[in-house]
């Protein structure tokens, strides 16, 4: 499962979100793949690393820089792709799903790019941003499916177990 | 300027649309760069290379491909990138401004590229798809300026000359 | 451990040495990352696979393509780059030692890379190709190290080992 | 024509060579591509443009960096890929032929590229480093022609088109 959303600061309800999300999909037995950075990412990897399930190796974080020193301390498998804004793509096409907290300008390539690519999306209703703002909608008429809208963490996780099953 | 928008066929008043931004940009002074292929590609490329101000090398295409002959006759200067959708974030990247003219999920990705890496961003208003729903609104917080609505493709330019002047 | 190579039909000699390297990484604790495809890496990731000390995870593919499906039947966590040669780059950036098996042009610019990156080079000395070719030669006069020979698939995975330790 | 070669300081016979070929090349009817930096590139550029046969669009420059100000002053269409190393695929991919002047790593890795991509490769047998090496060799079987020596700047662009006319 890729997450993507937000890589700065995070209001205390979304970082608790993108924590939940990462041990859900640990716990239905996904690995994580994301920016490996802050924000979102270093939430999402952490509660990845906290699920029972969680083997090492679970978490993969491809950065946008050169430097492997730049991971957040929960990815397992770090990949310095120093191709900048480029890396986005990588992690969407990296994820059999792509999941969204939130999220700016960044998530938004990330969410237009993985539809390009045929990958189901899943946003979280709640946290605002481009996630939400997308959530229920289709991107372009490439595609009959939408953004599928989940409740929460939990839902998202089940969501992109049923969207993977059906493809 | 870069140009971005829709790759496959378009409506008649898009494709005039485009020709004709692809023709003012060049009569502005500008050189044109896109993703090379068709639609809104190859009818700005088409109207940048009749523009009475057109100099050979004036046309920049980046491919998604490896194969420099998948270019549209009016590109001067094919740059096969072999990146596929990576693409997307050198075209961008190569504009002083950005303009779009309707668009999917493609144009979605390249306009939100644009404002992470804070080029001025214009979209012509008429012309639907993610450039006509983005056009007057910020995408996000991180830029206290707007994707820039143009009436059409002179106003674009006009802006495109304003927003670089300014910057 | 970066696994670089010829991607082609192996002679019986090297594809038994690359099966090797594999298993002696994994035994030595490293993950195996290499271009994800055929001849010496498709041995390298079967060796590591056969490794007491293989859990999954531990082999990384990066393609060229956009397709998952193409990875040779060992790798554990698949990367779709779709960047055509330039994943060569993401392949020994991912490795915190890159060792060679033979190789061609691609193994070539893959050396190159790795040794402008910084990181520790080892060549199977008896494999033939570029790598052979650079074992015990400086690449250029940036390092004051070389292309550290190997004599054998485990004498790689030692040398790599003490290379790591000493930086 | 791509030209590759030392991105740091020339010797005097090196940097006159380099700008001997930049400008051979615009007398020979190609435009230039180069990795837009100093040494090799900048000698390169410097002579392009100061060709009589010179129009202002001949000089490409694709930067490894996100900042179009990094390119050396004779660039005239600056692409500010901010991929790394990654570019380098990028400048002998854009070439219809490759010509090397001298080079390090970074050049290797470009020949080597340049040479799976089936681009015809030309080197300066005068000016040493990795394309002075590799002229008159064959860098794998996959071809069966050779890194074509060059005697001076000239003879290079005179290769250059019989190798283009000949493809």
């Amino acid at each position: 499962m890729a997450i993507v959303g937000w890589g700065g600061e995070l209001a205390a309800e979304v970082e608790a979100q993108a924590e939940a999300l990462g041990r859900a999909a640990v716990d239905a037995g996904f690995r994580v793949v994301c920016g490996g950075l802050g924000g979102v990412m270093a939430a999402a990897c952490r509660g990845a690393a906290s699920s029972e399930h969680y083997t090492e190796g679970d978490v993969i974080g491809l950065l946008p820089g050169p430097d492997k020193a730049s991971a957040n301390p929960w990815v397992d498998i770090v990949i310095p792709t120093d191709l900048g804004h480029a890396r986005n793509l990588l992690v969407v096409a990296t994820g059999d799903v792509v999941v969204a907290v939130g999220g700016g300008a960044g998530t938004l390539s990330e969410l237009a790019l993985a539809w390009q690519l045929g990958r189901p999306v899943v946003a979280l209703a709640q946290a605002e941003g481009w996630g939400a703002t997308l959530a229920g909608t289709s991107i372009d008429a490439r595609r009959t499916d939408v953004v599928h809208p989940a409740a929460d963490a939990s839902d998202a996780a089940r969501l992109a177990i049923d969207l993977l099953s059906a493809s």
